[in-house]
């Protein structure tokens, strides 16, 4: 696919300032997670709308410390506000209401454990939002950081991070991701960070089995990785189509 | 539109059973508000599914007790099991994080708060499906409790009840629905009660200055009501279609 970083900058900026102003919007609320998504999103933003709209939020939930440092080398660079608010304590108390019903342990919740804390982040995110249109004035959106290969194999939690209200980098690969971090000057400890979960202890492409430079290489064209892994990434793009549509019964009788 | 409810409930458990054979699940993971949605969707899986594999769970967040109760009268006329997951635990650690950043009070944070309440349901309905799918070795699913009334004006909430796996209800009508449950014998008490979100202390009629008849005669034939009303289920449909469609950037170069 064609990629020319400066217009491709250009275009994303003038996405967001037509949309903002076509729909009277004011502005953003952007999880800052300390990797290079949300690091290119809040750059975007920040050129689009100026930092006084942006707000960060760093949203730690059993994360290691150094997440923070590593959101607020972004905030910092942007010159807008983060603000932390820890989801430990709600995580805790949802697992303990739980474990009141039936015994629980870390091997049977594992799951439920790794997807709770992107919804209670995308939770988090839409309270700030409401919260901050009240006070200030004017409507902000959550914003969305999924890039192009994330979600071509369905690397997302449903009602979590697939939750937002607008995309930027929908239809970037990762490496096209990283080239507009470097056109913006994302740090570069942000920008070239290994991309992990921050919740499984693995980074993404372990968890996924396949490399994102070979994803993005399949969805330009299908015959350029080997069988292997083609049949490997089209099995992920398959299992997570149901993350995208909801199964709707339709009506038995049609109108007429 | 045609509407013949024995046909349709046909019809609805036979959408049910294709379904799960074909994507090889198992169960189903309901929340029971107590109101006639959630009990006649837990109607039509006890009949698609049998009992054995319904799971139901009241979600109180600051919630009356009575909720429960209403919500007991139809898990225990289907014989399917009911657990409680409160959330207020959770809610009010949110609000006390939040507290930390800034000053809040009940009137800046209610629009925050009462969408909070739906998006924990979510998440802990989510959480209780990936646990039992791991305990029982098969898949349950979370159901979505919309009608078309509801979805037709956007009343529900982003990232809220409108994250689910199977979706029932959501063609067909308020009084189509009652009529099914009316057919299923839904307990008369959750059946007739005002619909109302558990949020607001307002019913969902007040909250949206129109009623769930007139939505429905405005879907059939938009001349069928007055041009006051009209225009405000029409100004509510476009106000919320935010909800189904989330903006995202396109690529400026497209491909050749």
């Amino acid at each position: 696919m064609k990629f020319e970083v400066e217009k491709e900058v250009n275009h994303i900026v003038n996405f967001i300032r037509d949309y903002y102003q076509k729909n009277h919007l004011k502005g953003v609320v952007i999880g800052i997670s300390g990797g290079k998504d949300s690091g290119v999103v809040a750059a975007l933003f920040t050129k689009a709308l100026g930092s006084e709209n942006v707000v960060g939020f760093a949203l730690p939930c059993h994360s290691h410390q150094e997440d923070y440092q590593d959101a607020k080398l972004v905030s910092d660079y942007y010159h807008f506000p983060l603000y932390q608010i820890d989801l430990t304590p709600a995580f805790d108390d949802i697992r303990k209401e739980v474990g009141k019903i039936q015994t629980i342990d870390e091997i049977t919740t594992k799951n439920s454990d790794i997807n709770l804390k992107p919804r209670l982040r995308m939770s988090a995110l839409y309270y700030m939002a409401a919260f901050l249109s009240e006070i200030k004035g004017g409507t902000y959106l959550v914003a969305g950081t999924s890039n192009l290969c994330e979600l071509y194999v369905g690397y997302f939690t449903k009602g979590g991070d697939n939750v937002h209200d607008i995309s930027l980098l929908a239809n970037y690969t990762v490496e096209e991701v990283i080239a507009i971090g470097e056109y913006l000057k994302v740090p570069e400890k942000v920008l070239y960070k290994t991309p992990n979960d921050g919740l499984s202890n693995q980074s993404d492409e372990e968890k996924l089995g396949v490399t994102y430079r070979d994803i993005a290489s399949y969805i330009e064209d299908k015959n350029s990785v080997s069988d292997a892994v083609g049949e490997k990434i089209e099995r992920l793009h398959q299992n997570n189509q149901h993350k995208f549509h909801i199964p709707t019964c339709p009506r038995e009788i049609e109108e007429s």
